[in-house]
């Protein structure tokens, strides 16, 4: 079933709206900013931890085994190991790999010098400027896919654009994936919340693309948390048998509040995130050598007043430019940043917190971006208008890293002064008429009139302005093509696994 | 009388709330964005507009004349010179200046690793949530002095915070210096636009510091704009004359807007900018080797639907790097950027611009920024609340800059990890006791608190909050002391000049 659907999916795909580029090709340098000495006393640090404090694999005996066998130091549930061999098993990992999507045109290359943006992930709360704030559902996470899909700037799907909360949690991911894979045609993440999930998702991406596709290539990707500090539990080691054995992604994240579960500086949290990523990448590569994977860092500072994390603030920012040199040390593709902040709301705070948190991020050379877009409320909400604002600005990153400087000879413009005298003006000149159209990155929401035209119009501010685009966007929407015999198999697929499953709200 | 109010001023200038440092010290590497080549073809271009383009310096025979003498290339009112004298004029500016301030404390210095923030400068209109957009007026334009001095993250007054509009031309700008010498204690720029204002400043400075220390110290600058392009009119070389002959700096900023007063590429506006300001650099240096000067660059991109500016877009970030670093190559100190925005008011697309075009402003190693903080629909409008904002966030760029990353061994924090076990916390563990208090910035006006608590304090939005800080800061507002004879001689000064001046409206 899976072979017949995959057989004919390659005959209609391309459609317009794809963009120029799937994912970012940077040209800029990257922000190298700790020098040989620092990097070599954070490195020292990450080894420290890895064959002194050890990181506990815990609850999955399996994993224990394996790193027993393999040689590792294992006291308790307590792994230590040479940190060189560490280092060398993550050597085994690809530092550059494409994550293949439905349509081959939205495939994006993950690691080096390529970067990714997709939305929020895991947000139970949903928020728009109508119903304002509120449970989640299956309603809302399909239209969060639709806007992600039709978003030139999102080059991802993610995967939990909202939690769909009408749906048990035993069946929720099936519905989900069902979404990812029929009402977009960008690449995506599968379940990981518990091993079957996983499994099913593995399931569902052979159904769209085909067994042996699937053993040569990357087509879906399981993003999990560490416990931190210092614990991988089961859910992390089991998604890894389940998509690294396949030869699918992992995407590894510490998350790690400053202070909590990390100690309260930002260098021991970075490179403590780095020792435990790490030591998953190399239980990885003893899986299959070779099977893609992301270094995630995720770093959060803190409230003093009530212990809240803050986003958008100087640690993280500093975190997200050492953990890029950090993983580029490493040749592992990083995950990082996003569009990060603690506002309930969209207001200045919420855009002054993601601006940094994401100038930060995309400076850092983040190959693939989890929350770029539509994060609210430290991640408990997905905002409508959020992620569309968001989105707009993601394209002036994208032009930023992808162009840098121009200094051609037209970029030059050399002609223009023999046209324009002192005091005069270039916009007229031959050089202006031939480069005018793509000289400047616009964003549908900036509204740059002058205040007499913008009183005229409303007065809107800029959550009004992405309120109407959101409606506009979700009215003009057209699903991506998919057959009807794929489309059936995955039907196919839910409907029997839903009558498998109990229902559970856990 | 101006040498007896000052001989007395040193006995009490400080006082609370003087910051820890008077401007940010950056330990954070720069960010280079340009290889070798890529410079190399800038500053040729920089060198071609020099020698073979030249630029025009219109309506001052004087400054022709100058020019003329020293063996430039004289033709009509364009100037042309071989640009390796240009650039061997330009070395002779000191490449790090202090600007000293009436409380020592407060003394800036601009240039090297020294960066120092100052608000929106010349907007003729305020705006705050009560009142609305309108005129600015002398009351607002108290405040905003006011609250310049007294946030910790401003550096600088600048000096026209808003155009106090009720005021006739002629004369406001010693009401506006008055304001900014007796109701704060930071330094300032004094006016440019008409010689005998200029002049005003200065001699309103020699009575606050003394003519001897003014022989030897920057203590007032004027902050001029050629006229765009290939321009320099007399506003600017009048204004060297009164400032740079005697010692004082000069910021000399081409505004450019890409497609009308440069060509419509970034590479080409930068350049144009670069060749601009440094013709003026060597006019300064002619006039006294070694005067204080400040190499400035305002570039800015287009919107196609109406031709108007806008703000933190990807041209003018990535003209900020390249700036940053084409100036540390000249060895000059460098005025660009700011927190600028298109929109009308405090909302998402203000924070989502302004930070943007900060971020990259403070990455680039901007010595001297202008328009940190209050900036509002491109200039126009200075935003009360906005500028509390925007300041806030400055603490945020300043502890990134002048911290970066801390590697020391207490910041590794290897004693915690003998205190927590996998899976625990780090909460209460000794380093976390001995470092949480300073671990953290955390900006006054971002709410990091749950939902809930939010709701609770009445879902204010960050415009909200500002304008309650703004409140809170004007009523516990407690000006810096000033002898009262210097007071009594400014007083007498800005008298006798009204008097002698017409009431001008232009």
């Amino acid at each position: 079933m899976a072979r017949r659907a995959r057989a004919s999916r390659n005959r209609d795909t391309t459609h317009a709206g794809v963009p120029a580029s799937p994912h970012i090709g940077r040209t800029l340098p990257f922000f190298e900013v700790l020098d040989e000495a620092q990097i070599e006393k954070l490195e020292g640090q990450v080894d420290w931890i890895i064959q002194d404090v050890g990181i506990a694999f815990r609850d999955d005996p399996e994993a224990l085994e394996l790193w027993r066998r393999e040689g590792a130091n294992i006291d308790g549930d307590i792994v230590r190991a040479p940190a060189d061999w560490i280092r060398s098993l993550c050597a085994k990992a690809p530092s550059v790999f494409t994550q293949h999507a439905r349509n081959p045109d939205r495939s994006v290359t993950i690691g080096g010098t390529n970067q990714v943006f997709a939305p929020i992930y895991g947000a139970p709360f949903v928020r728009d400027l109508e119903g304002g704030r509120r449970y989640g559902d299956m309603d809302a996470f399909r239209d969060l896919v639709r806007l992600t899909y039709l978003h030139p700037n999102l080059h991802h799907g993610g995967f939990v654009t909202c939690e769909p909360c009408d749906v048990p949690v035993s069946k929720r991911h099936l519905d989900m994936l069902y979404a990812h894979m029929t009402l977009s045609d960008k690449p995506h993440l599968g379940a990981i919340t518990e091993m079957s999930r996983a499994q099913d998702s593995v399931d569902m991406a052979e159904i769209v693309f085909g067994e042996e596709v699937m053993e040569q290539n990357c087509v879906i990707m399981g993003n999990v948390n560490t416990n931190s500090p210092l614990l991988v539990d089961k859910v992390v080691t089991e998604a890894a048998r389940v998509y690294s054995t396949r030869g699918q992604g992992l995407v590894v994240v510490p998350f790690i509040l400053s202070g909590a579960m990390g100690p309260v500086s930002t260098a021991a949290s970075v490179a403590q995130a780095m020792a435990e990523a790490m030591m998953v990448c190399a239980y990885v590569q003893l899986l299959r050598p070779g099977a893609p994977f992301v270094l995630g860092n995720f770093l959060s500072s803190m409230s003093l007043k009530s212990g809240a994390p803050t986003f958008g603030m100087p640690e993280p920012v500093i975190s997200n430019y050492a953990i890029g040199q950090l993983a580029r040390r490493a040749g592992l593709p990083l995950r990082c940043g996003g569009s990060l902040t603690a506002s309930k709301i969209e207001d200045a705070q919420a855009a002054y917190e993601s601006a940094d948190s994401m100038h930060s991020t995309m400076l850092a050379g983040a190959n693939f971006v989890l929350h770029a877009a539509g994060w609210l409320e430290g991640g408990l909400c997905t905002g409508f208008e959020k992620l569309i604002m968001d989105a707009d600005r993601l394209g002036s990153y994208q032009k930023v890293l992808s162009q840098g400087l121009d200094v051609s000879d037209d970029a030059l413009a050399r002609d223009a002064y023999g046209e324009v005298v002192p005091g005069g003006h270039f916009l007229g000149c031959a050089h202006t008429m031939r480069n005018y159209q793509t000289a400047f990155y616009e964003p549908k929401l900036s509204d740059s009139e002058n205040v007499e035209s913008w009183e005229d119009a409303g007065s809107q501010d800029m959550r009004a302005r992405a309120n109407a685009r959101v409606k506009q966007m979700l009215a003009e929407y057209q699903a991506p093509p998919i057959e009807d015999i794929t489309r059936e198999a995955l039907e196919e697929f839910v409907a029997k696994r839903k009558e498998e499953l109990p229902d559970a709200w856990y």
